[in-house]
């Protein structure tokens, strides 16, 4: 086998691998996860850089056909929800993997707080507003998850409201997949003491210290409590339609290579069309020669 | 003197002339502008690759310390407007160099003919409400400029209105401007034998076929007509505040390579500092090493 073959065939195979290796299921443990592995992939660091950087071209590829398929008519979308505790590394996922697809094809939405006017109205209405067109990869940097995560354990929302979300939820993503839309949803699974070293980076580094923000660390106080919340919401909502995958995101370049082959897999399951013409090729090329 | 350091200073030298090379002025000729030259640079389009790469790196510095900065309260805002015949390259750059850019940072906005509420208001309504809030790069996939252009040219709006446009768009510029956004207007200028030979491209391929409307040639009928009403647009609006650069786009790698370039240099203009820490960083380092 040659060199370029056998750098061909590992995302391959991984692609098989990923989903079913990071699925979560009913009854999931997050405890069974280890944030420092690389489930279904048998590459190191720099084989992972590489086979991004395949599976990104790939990725462009299929996002130009979804886009294109979509201007015909093709009703598919895809929605991407990114949850993590602070410095998992949703940001990098986006720079690195989104980054990756033609911004015109892209629509991002970062939910913070809610605002006064948001925190009026049911908790799904400003995630209603953000969903991708047919033709669009949405991607939540954070989402209508907070509700059920941090409202949990800082005590936002009454238990019975919290209860009540989950159903909302599954609901609401059950009518998702209904108008076509493929959801996968992603937790970047990052160890405490992983989080520590990278906030310690932050508060060392000058060109850092933006992104700190010392109530960071309290969030670390109630870290338990955020991976029982973790653990509950993704057992609650975790559906046929709307998966959850845990990315063990201890490795960067493992997280990123798991998203962008996730993401892959899904346009690939959806399998877009090139548009054909609804024109006369011929005389549209006669009219051209002519002008 | 190394081969890196000499791929190094041509950038450099072409960050400099760039500006000066492809800035209008209000006696502006379209027709001293040839679409295949390559203005201030004096590379090849292998070397124009690389160098698109490394002002793409800078460009993604740039853009990560422009975006921090506007945490701390920094006002400054971009907004690239991208004007251009049909085929001529917008999407390109787009894809190549607004993908250069973490999205996380980028509002794009693509125009296409108004919407029937959009047409009822006034034409800078929906200008207005894509513009790129403190830290954001807005990029404007045609804009405004449309309805003094197609307006003009298949007269859409009557000639007094056209000419209260010029004078409605210089304001609004100067008053972006006024609220600290550097404004960046490129029209992508490609010759109409070129236009053929893309054309003619979408129409041999398959896959290219979505992208073909037969409408496009039609436009090549008033070709000369839509090159007057550029010239005139861009006479009457080149501002010092607002300035147009005319990019000769026949070559594709050049028509990148200069809009990131003047991209890059808008934003070393901005010369975005990162945020002091609003916290003290010992403090947060004995916090943090206990949690």
């Amino acid at each position: 086998m040659s060199k370029k073959q056998k750098s061909k065939s590992r995302p391959v195979a991984f692609a098989d691998a990923v989903g079913p290796a990071l699925a979560a299921s009913a009854d999931f443990e997050l405890a069974g996860v280890d944030p420092s592995s690389t489930p279904g992939y048998t590459g190191d660091k720099a084989s992972g850089a590489r086979d991004l950087a395949q599976v990104g071209r790939e990725l462009g590829e299929l996002q130009e056909r979804f886009h294109a398929a979509s201007r015909a008519g093709a009703p598919a979308k895809v929605l991407l929800v990114l949850q993590a505790m602070d410095t998992a590394g949703k940001g990098g996922i986006v720079r690195h993997v989104i980054g990756a697809v033609d911004p015109q094809g892209v629509k991002l939405s970062a939910f913070k707080a809610p605002t006064a006017a948001e925190a009026k109205r049911d908790f799904l209405w400003r995630i209603n507003r953000a969903l991708p067109q047919a033709g669009f990869i949405g991607v939540f940097d954070r989402s209508h998850y907070e509700d059920v995560l941090i409202h949990k354990v800082r005590g936002l929302s009454p238990a019975e409201e919290i209860e009540r979300r989950y159903g909302a939820i599954r609901e609401f993503e059950a009518a998702l997949a209904d108008k076509d839309t493929t959801v996968i949803k992603v937790m970047l699974h990052i160890s405490k003491d992983e989080q520590r070293a990278r906030l310690a980076e932050r508060l060392e580094r000058e060109d850092k210290h933006w992104k700190f923000n010392p109530a960071d660390i309290d969030e670390r106080e109630v870290w338990d409590e955020y991976m029982d919340a973790y653990q509950t919401a993704i057992r609650r909502t975790h559906t046929p339609d709307a998966p959850w995958f845990v990315v063990p995101a201890d490795r960067k370049w493992y997280a990123r290579l798991a998203v962008a082959t996730l993401l892959a897999q899904a346009l690939k399951g959806i399998d877009p069309q090139w548009p054909p013409a609804d024109f006369d090729v011929e005389e549209q090329q006669r009219r051209l020669a002519a002008s």
